[in-house]
């Protein structure tokens, strides 16, 4: 398995990214990921009970439709709480772009992030669309990596390689992060190509877990947004024999999770403001779902956060957040360990118990900055 | 009945406030409550899994025993997961205090606030006993209610008088707040005092339903502490006809309820950095639990607050925080509504629906100077 820390697309996938004018600052807001071959798919979104139009859109699609071409992302605006004229933006994007690239509308997945209750200017992305398709390329990932960002300060990318009986697969990821960020994917979109050749049901049960693993790891600031996706395209350019089970699939799935879990940690280390890169370990809790409970009272709790933002070692807060999570942790049973505080990478490793119970999530520090953004974003 | 913003103890009761040098700032530390008649109790805890040691020994006191003479309160140290040795801090405390007092040690209780898992400086907190009870006066409710004082940049008091078949009654209440606050009590203390004669029952049911409705309705940080405590002392001296239904009860419910939520609203107006002092009501959920799931998900949300501290219309944040609190709100339901964001004090209230479930919730903004004061407190 070889790691690279840029995207580089699969064989038969290409993208591009411009500024349609979405966002005022005149930056890359529109994207577009191609498979020259129809892909399968799989996919995740957010648990939020009021999700964006993209996301009731694709649903709508993924369960008619069993083979996907492409996916159109914007930023600047995140298509979310626009009733029932949000679906018809979603409706109409879609529809323009099948009917240029010349695929049915229910291959095509759709994406947004940015800001919650502003109608979407879709003349703007339509206008924007011929541009976009002629740019398509294999190197306009560096592009399209750019244009679906909000608040990042860097781009989130990886690609990940290795052999399936002699062939090279590639599994490469592209993600935006910064703010909103809690299990469950809050607004963060990730895509993920591979050329592998792979059955359906593997293909998404090896994306839930890798996401399980991954991005429902991480916190910035315990919020999660209405727009969370993460949509894997799988288009069997590489010519392997088919994934079904076996070795195959223990490598597929480690290639995924890999990039999953990269892709989650790059966020967290761009998360809006955030100083510090906190990994906290907890170990003996009865079992892993109270492993993660704890784990995440104290990565969202603001008064750690403050803490570790001024290297303060106010352990007492850890306790405190122990103590409040709910789940029956006892004093005597408590041991926590810190790594030194005057470092950006911080361990905080807590053993609460006899169990077996583990869970390890990764979290950043609450600053100034997270909150001058916040106090300003609109 | 009648309010009046400064604190007067009832009759029977003394207080006394003095510096024992917890502080290396010299301020107050050491605050003692005592009724020159023994006194009915009822007091509520945190719910945090490691409570501190004078949570623990108030709870075996009352247990053990019905009528009490005296608090005492230190600030500048919680006495929390501090182990056996916390216990025996408490305990040290308290039998030191009862031998002066000629009282029996389970007649007292005891509350900490302050930083968590620093050995108690019992030596300091004895030697400065004798000054502390010669303090003892009705006026000495000043210092007392300064001396519990953290990070607050204020004193909360207030007193309510009503009658009682003539008979004048008094409910005077002092608290600490600042940080570490969120429902079920976080590090918050309370000393209630009243000189009303009472059932114990009625009592103790009249305090559970009076913090529900204020202590338990506030949140400034979503961090619920290990000490949290309210304590409520009734010494009957008022000669009123004993409270145990009907009017009487009416009365006395509706004075303990109206100072607790009073002395809930001014923490919140006091909150570590706070601006803004927000109201958030909801209304047309399916019942009040999922009315206060809701407006308790908006009150905790990072990026609600900071919105908020910049006046900034970010209304997404809301819809993100309601799609976010798993209480299933359909964004069809949603209506939100803002009062002006250039005033101190804001109203956000939320409609999900046509339920007949409704909740209030009292929180405050995040601010920079929340994360200043947290990233240094130690």
């Amino acid at each position: 398995m070889k790691l690279c820390r840029k995207a580089f697309l699969p064989l038969g996938f290409k993208a591009s990214g411009m500024a349609c004018g979405l966002k005022k600052s005149g930056k890359l807001d529109l994207a577009l990921f191609y498979s020259e071959i129809p892909a399968k798919a799989a996919c995740m979104f957010t648990a939020n009970s009021i999700p964006a139009a993209p996301v009731i859109l694709n649903k709508t699609h993924l369960a008619q439709n069993k083979l996907f071409r492409a996916i159109i992302v914007n930023s600047g605006n995140a298509n979310a709480f626009c009733g029932k004229a949000g679906i018809k933006s979603s409706q109409d994007t879609v529809k323009a772009l099948a009917h240029l690239l010349q695929v049915k509308k229910q291959s095509l997945l759709v994406a947004s992030t940015g800001i919650i209750g502003r109608k979407l200017p879709v003349d703007k992305i339509r206008s924007a669309m011929p541009g976009l398709i002629a740019g398509l390329s294999q190197k306009g990932i560096h592009a399209a990596k750019r244009a679906i960002l909000t608040t990042d300060t860097h781009t989130k990318e990886i690609t990940v390689k290795f052999n399936v009986d002699g062939k090279a697969v590639t599994v490469c990821g592209v993600a935006k992060g910064a703010g909103m960020i809690a299990p469950n994917m809050a607004t963060m979109l990730c895509f993920l190509f591979t050329d592998a050749l792979i059955g359906q049901g593997v293909l998404r049960a090896a994306l839930a877990r890798a996401v399980e693993h991954s991005f429902n790891c991480i916190t910035v600031d315990g919020c999660m947004s209405t727009n969370d996706s993460v949509m894997l395209l799988a288009n069997g350019a590489a010519g392997n024999k088919i994934i079904k089970n076996g070795l195959r699939l223990r490598a597929f799935k480690a290639a995924l999770s890999l990039v999953c879990l990269e892709l989650a940690k790059l966020i967290v280390r761009d998360a809006e403001g955030a100083s510090k890169f906190i990994t906290i370990k907890i170990s003996g809790a009865q079992d892993p779902a109270r492993a993660k409970k704890i784990s995440l009272a104290i990565a969202n709790s603001a008064l750690f956060k403050t803490a570790m933002y001024g290297e303060n070692p106010n352990f007492g807060r850890i306790v405190a957040a122990v103590g409040a999570s709910d789940s029956g942790v006892q004093e005597d049973n408590l041991r926590i360990k810190v790594s030194p505080l005057h470092k950006e990478d911080i361990v905080v490793s807590v053993d609460v118990g006899k169990g077996k119970g583990r869970a390890v999530v990764y979290t950043s520090d609450f600053t100034n900055d997270y909150v001058k953004i916040n106090a300003e974003y609109n």
